[in-house]
């Protein structure tokens, strides 16, 4: 106590050394002028038009489409917080930092490797090939490759060119290829070095995400052969999934994970209050994935996507709650914050193009894959501490696979007598009358965005093995926690640990 | 320490395994297709005419308006992280899993709820009754029952008919109805069983909520008598309320809380600033509650109301400071939020209606009520951990009451020389030289809300409780915490507990 | 035990008293009243001609620009929840109450300020004079001072008259100064007393923020020396930081943190979790705060604006990464949310003026000098828990300067051809061939609002610490900790302590 004696009287004595800026003040006088600004004179008005009345009304439409894609891409960009939260709340303390700083850096690296490469080889124009964009980096395309304009349209058939701005569409895009990342992020956590981890986010985000999704979207091969993903189970969540699957494959385990005798022990995360509240943002953030993939203020569809979007999170957690309520005995917290995760990354590929009850019957297989998902992956001792793989690896398959099962088709009532997108779409699927070929365009790719991620993560991983000297922290330093060895630093202050 | 030892070098080698995934990256050549994708000529223009571009501006102003009811839904949604924060925040530590998962899982519950029975109770066709509607469940009433798309206009008078889709608007009802049952989320905390709460959730949103409902905002009743509600202090927070007193009096306290002499203990919260963030994320959502209640992108009206919001949860927070400092010594942290949120709650019913020093005066006296409620409450030894009934209850009542004594009428300034509705809303209330005519309109719909809503939450509760064996939780699983013995799990693993 | 014992049998007995209340259900007949509501007859059409038409697109797209201009302000106002998250996350246990409550009421304090003298001060009538409004006090002025209309236009030249009703811009307007005081807030947290931040706050946003906003914003003389100041870099962020830096010089260092020995010791945060979740809401209201500040739904602007913004932000954020990895060590968390914050308000003042390349050298410069601008401030020995001096005051400084050296003109291409403001904004900067005009006219406003800002200050806190007998709590109260001694609880009961 006796320190603080002289702290007191100090207080005013301390101020002294800044009474020196107090003459800046005076300096405000000297620039004190008054000129007169120049009025512009109100035009004289043309007499209107019709088409020049429709003109005008072009221009508000375009200022709401692009109104509507940015903030669309804000609640996207949201997500970055509710993944830092999920997967930091099931992680342990001791990595909270870590985690933390992960997904708080990741959307900056994906910003700049976006921009960079990314978005030229999604959307830029390919010169007729068909497997990858190949102007419009940094941006620069928007005068001289005009493919660039035209090509990252995207293939959604029957939403009419919508002359949202680049940089709008660029923004949106962008909030997309940053979640790829974040998708990983969890997947490997707790034993990753950090310095692989942000290598591997902008090779992801730059160059693997951006090829495969210009297959899907930027008018590549996959969108000729008839396969359809609106908002991404594939482009984004299984692609990421992917990634994350074999980050955590080849890492291995966290020490402890599955003992000596070969047993699967689970290691509780720190908070699941952070967990909880990560999930609703997530959901929140969903509305502005799904809805905003529509790229245009188109009311009715934006209300549709909106509303089977939140069937299938519904959905995808009541039913996640009921199976492990039987499954494991008790309606266990993470299971239904997975539920529905899963329930939206099911419905997120189909979202537009099916009927209200199709989606709280996905959005329920996916909350009932999910549970069995992280069981399945447990007995390959595949060690995911949050799930991610089970999420958006196991239903982002699933999802893209319903389109094929649930889609209305391109002249049905999707309910109360709307056709959303006339002639437009994916065929009906199987349960609708429309036998298997919309199955088999969207096994088509299933398949190939699964195997060239694969490949490409096999080889992204290995050569950044060699570059940092192999990708998983030393075994004393994931046992003090990565927050010490890898940041210096605590993520929790001030409260004292439960011994282990 | 040794048991790391062979991890490291196992790394590599346990990514073999995996290599057999590689060849699924050869699948890709397989499926490379060219194919041409037919274009869709541009259609030759007709030539404008004014009838023309009206439709144009028509269809925009759809769009508009929907895009708004849209995101404004997505606001109200958000609320539910809101309440799982402030609720968890001021419950126990060892509460804290069972809280958030309730809240998680209640929204998901009123989808269904609302979606199957509550909408079609609330806005669908009545046949001529004014007590409940009686199509549009499943929301299929789209095409059959033309009344399900008139009645849900709501009973906004001077509100044109907007044209916003079925959906938009299921979409904003929605999260309206899954607000009401959160609130009982808050008052029955710390020893209800969680799937007695499920029930009383789904029979509470499907039911009661939809039934007083439909009489104030779907054409019934109270809306011919002359009662006005612009965003729901009744419709949706008192008659939450009214079902949280109910259920809290049923559930009788929480230990201890009561001692056995009879005196008051209060039981501090667990998190401080999980609650903060609640409060804050509740009054963003109440920029969609409130504003987004105009149903249409009416740009002074929304203004207007954003800012009477706002006016009151700032008086409403001041008040309480005031207030709680006199009164208790302090400015209790939790007394703040709660009269944030009881300044929120009081302006709801009004915010429309009053002018801004209007909205100061309710939102202020909304704040002072709350921090006596608090007590009043106590003394009936009703246990409310966390003053859901003083802010809903009470304050809902006060609110809709308000608008009895401070609306400026149906042709008054509203401030600035504006009449906002002209020729629509409540009558002048008592301040405004209108006489007892809305007060007493006021006082029916209190009235008859709270009776309807505790007599069903009666005969729920009591229903409920045969079907589940009691409501409440056994006294061991009371003392080890609802986490444990419903969940399984604790919320804040490597935490030492503090001894109680 | 044993006093639960009869507990569980009271359940049903508790209920008995409140059975009392069903009775009034039976009131809801009485009221039953069945009344014929009058229908509107639909009015005849009028015949379409293209004014009337086009009347109906300027309403329209003035209902847009509001929407705009609302849904930013939410965004800016949920920027609160941003600031007391970092700010409690970056303090000591002992304080997050105290913490979290100041951020919590500042705004509600900010609101009463800015309305009752702020926005007349800022944006009303001068009468004449440049360096004060006049009129518009309580929003009065709608009707009575025309020029309260006229002048809170703001000045950005180039954006029309944007017709948002004058409720929606003072809205956005209020959000903007709540955020002045919170970042004074974590300079002077853990030892100022609650009441005098208070006091303080209601002065710094009701009289200097609003006198020195008027300069700039309001038509004052700093807007016709060619100052310009997009979205606050000067007006709020360094406006903010200069009040930061004097209460924080004045107060003098927290007990500990530059000990005896004159050394440096860091006081490590309470929560990373919570700060980091900060820096992402922070993140996110940025997109409010810098795209909204062209209070008009100008799409192509608004993405160009959200696309600088983010792009400062990830560029600063990586840069304080590698500046922190080199320069302390390792990639500290609290400092990469430092960096994305430095990036922020640094491109803050330009946003709209400058090309993504300059965004990403303005932002990653901004990231550098937080790293450093905090240890400068550490040698000062002036104690800023938060590092809210370096960000605010530092980076405000450099983004308003940086006006000066990257602005690419008004009649220059700022990316793909675009021209976004034709002949307006400020000259073209030192870098892109414009000379030292515009620089010198930006030194102009750092030093004058500094100057004003600094003097203000002084006085308000020494007033302040007369009416309020000293500013700083005494020892024991900092040592045992604010929560403690100002509101009389702790932020996390049920956590045991660390000893410190």
């Amino acid at each position: 106590m006796l320190v603080y004696k002289s702290n007191q009287k100090r207080r005013l004595k301390s101020s002294v050394n800044w009474t020196a800026c107090i003459p800046l003040a005076a300096i405000i006088g000297v620039f004190w002028v008054y000129a007169a600004t120049a009025q512009t004179p109100a035009p004289t008005p043309e007499p209107l038009t019709p088409d020049k009345v429709q003109e005008n009304v072009a221009a508000l439409k375009v200022g709401l489409d692009t109104i509507w894609v940015v903030i669309a891409s804000f609640l996207v960009f949201f997500m970055n917080a509710g993944f830092a939260l999920v997967e930091s709340g099931f992680c342990r303390r001791k990595n909270a930092v870590n985690i933390l700083t992960k997904n708080l850096i990741v959307f900056a690296i994906a910003t700049i490797a976006y921009w960079a490469i990314g978005f030229g080889f999604m959307y830029g124009d390919s010169g007729g090939n068909t497997f990858i964009g190949l102007k419009g980096f940094f941006l620069s395309g928007a005068d001289n490759s005009p493919a660039t304009l035209d090509a990252y349209k995207g293939d959604f058939p029957g939403l009419s060119w919508t002359g949202v701005p680049l940089e709008a569409k660029f923004l949106f895009q962008l909030v997309f290829a940053g979640t790829a990342a974040t998708i990983v992020s969890g997947a490997v956590a707790e034993r990753i070095k950090f310095v692989s981890f942000l290598i591997f986010s902008f090779l992801l985000v730059g160059i693997s995400y951006s090829i495969t999704g210009h297959w899907i979207w930027g008018g590549g091969w996959l969108s000729k052969v008839g396969f359809f993903d609106f908002a991404g189970s594939t482009v984004v969540h299984s692609a990421g999934g992917w990634a994350a699957l074999i980050g955590a494959a080849i890492l291995g385990a966290r020490h402890g994970r599955y003992g000596e005798d070969g047993k699967n022990r689970a290691i509780p995360g720190h908070s699941m209050s952070l967990a909880t509240l990560g999930c609703l943002i997530l959901w929140l953030g969903w509305f502005g994935f799904n809805p905003g993939s529509t790229m245009a203020a188109d009311g009715r569809l934006i209300s549709h996507i909106a509303l089977t979007t939140n069937m299938g999170a519904s959905a995808g957690g009541i039913a996640a709650t009921i199976v492990a309520w039987f499954y494991l005995g008790k309606p266990d917290l993470s299971m239904i914050v997975n539920g529905i995760l899963a329930g939206l990354v099911s419905v997120t590929a189909s979202c537009a193009w099916i009927t209200l009850p199709s989606s709280i019957i996905i959005g329920a297989i996916g909350g009932i894959i999910v549970v069995f998902a992280v069981g399945f992956f447990d007995s390959l001792k595949i060690d995911d501490p949050v799930g991610a793989t089970s999420v958006h690896l196991v239903c982002g398959i699933w999802g893209t696979l319903a389109v094929g099962l649930f889609a209305v088709g391109q002249t049905a009532d999707i309910g109360g007598g709307y056709i959303l997108q006339a002639g437009a779409g994916p065929k009906a699927g199987l349960f609708f009358g429309g036998g298997f070929d919309q199955v088999v365009a969207q096994l088509i790719g299933i398949a190939s965005v699964g195997g060239f991620t694969v490949a490409f993560s096999f080889i992204a991983w290995y050569v950044i093995s060699l570059i940092t000297g192999g990708i998983r922290v030393e075994p004393e330093e994931e046992f003090k926690g990565l927050d010490i060895s890898e940041h210096g630093m605590e993520a929790y202050s001030g409260f004292s640990k439960e011994s282990e």
